[in-house]
């Protein structure tokens, strides 16, 4: 356990660091999910934390922890899109400059919110460039330190905090079920679940089309597939990282995928039973729960809602094609 | 005071009866709506009341209070929508027979939840037949007990336990700004505002085209008018009833109105800044406050969102045609 990148203690001190300036975000319920299911479900609402997704925590914890130098030359990251915002506001709230990479097609809405927050904005083309490089040069010209969406440990230890905060309200879980990409939020969350409800089943959930993470989880070694095409855009990751795939073999119990079509049902049961928006990626978790995969029977399970960052036109056609 | 229709202690005997069975609504900021208004706003969500609307509170009070001579028979109510499912769901946790009249053109949601939780449904046309005389027909023929959407005591305590939760919550607020149909919500949250904050300024906020609480308010006498054309479905009432209206001639500060495009484009800025559904009769409150009638510079102000109700095409047609 030792050589794991983040302990809970890490996940705490995050959460003291990050408390004054995060979303204590709300935890929702439903009688008509809990119907579905056949047993008790806790939402962590992220879709309501600062710039409308859980990646605020995880960036302001690592810009929080720069050196003087650090904060006198800037950061740098690249994102698909909720990344982006989380350290372009955080470092706005911090006085420090940030250059973002983004890919072309991100979400235009992330686009512009990202420049909205001050952030500087590089874009690149994800199915052509190689995004770790471009970050790592502009780096390197500018003096900037590089904060990557997932595989960092003040990243990891701060989004773990989602998973603590939902904890300390509702009790122990049975079962934890985290939307997985690059795998920064669920390292997290597992961390912070084992630690403060052992028993607690921890679930990364990934599409189907990018299910590098459960083909890493099951054989036990990193995995690289293509960038998958879903509609779950804030996982489109290749791989999970050199940090974050130790904590997760070691504290995560199982990886699940599901389909785009779940998704998008999903989506627009948020949305009419539950009043509240959620983007494809944030409802991983509720997809997998939903689907049947699991008997959740008699269980308390609490569900990561990661983020409500969507184009309203676009969340507008998801759910008018969606069952 | 004492010819009121209701006190403080009935909200507070109210709020001990519902308690059990209704959300504890949670409240929600948001620094960019703060920006926009130089205030700090505290959303009450009542969107996410059971059965998306807080019509629930009301009802339940009222059918629990029920001689068990009425339960045996079953109650009756006619509603443009979420008073109707209020009554049904309700009616169903109690055990009791609803019989709900419902408007040949209320969104197709409502009436499919309203049979959903097991009520009987009598459709009838609103620009041409007289609800009142046929709710008291349908009473008076099969024995049933009519609870009205508003013109209630029981309702109105019920209502008022919004107001109560909002402020026991959060703390004093210096405006309270409460959507305006019938006037059981204003008068029972004006009720307990102005006994847990006698310095808070009660407003409440109709749509333009169905201004007649405003004309009632600073004339003095109840108002008619024709059923209003507004986008506001749960605000298309005619007048101000017996038991509301003193209420609010004696606890309320002011009615302001809206337009349609307010609150569209209110509605929009919840789902795009806020990640939630507010039904256009919701954003009555914020379109106020967001409209500029009022100064809210370094207020604290209170605003209650009625429900998240609306139809999902209705709502994908609202925001994509507005501001």
């Amino acid at each position: 356990m030792t050589d794991l990148a983040i302990s809970f203690e890490d996940v705490a001190a995050a959460h003291a660091r990050i408390a004054p300036f995060a979303h204590r975000t709300p935890v929702l319920t439903s009688t008509t999910a809990d119907a579905l299911v056949g047993g008790s479900l806790f939402f962590k609402c992220e879709n309501f934390q600062r710039m409308g997704a859980f990646k605020f925590r995880g960036a302001y914890n690592a810009i929080a922890q720069f050196t003087p130098e650090q904060r006198a030359h800037g950061v740098v990251t690249f994102s698909s899109g909720n990344h982006a915002q989380g350290i372009a506001l955080s470092a706005r709230l911090l006085g420090v400059k940030a250059v973002i990479l983004m890919p072309i097609d991100a979400p235009a809405t992330k686009v512009a919110a990202t420049r909205g927050y001050g952030a500087e904005v590089v874009l690149y083309d994800r199915y052509g460039e190689d995004r770790d490089a471009i970050g790592r040069r502009l780096a390197d010209e500018r003096g900037l330190t590089l904060i990557p969406p997932y595989d960092h440990p003040h990243v990891m230890a701060g989004q773990g905090t989602v998973a603590k905060e939902l904890i300390e309200e509702v009790g122990p879980l049975d079962v934890l079920l985290v939307p997985l990409g690059g795998g920064g939020l669920l390292s997290g969350c597992a961390t912070a679940a084992k630690a403060l409800c052992p028993d607690c089943r921890v679930i990364g959930v990934e599409p189907e089309a990018g299910n590098d993470g459960q083909l890493s989880f099951r054989s036990g070694a990193i995995v690289r597939i293509d960038t998958p095409k879903t509609i779950a855009d804030g996982a489109q990751t290749q791989f999970l990282g050199n940090y974050t795939f130790p904590v997760i073999r070691q504290r995560v119990d199982d990886v699940l995928t599901v389909s785009d079509a779940e998704l998008a049902a999903t989506m627009k049961f948020f949305a009419m039973r539950m009043k509240i928006i959620v983007e494809p990626t944030g409802c991983l978790g509720a997809a997998a729960a939903f689907g049947g995969q699991l008997d959740l029977r008699g269980k308390r399970v609490g569900v990561v809602l990661t983020g409500g960052n969507v184009d309203m036109a676009r969340f507008a056609s998801l759910i008018a094609d969606a069952a």
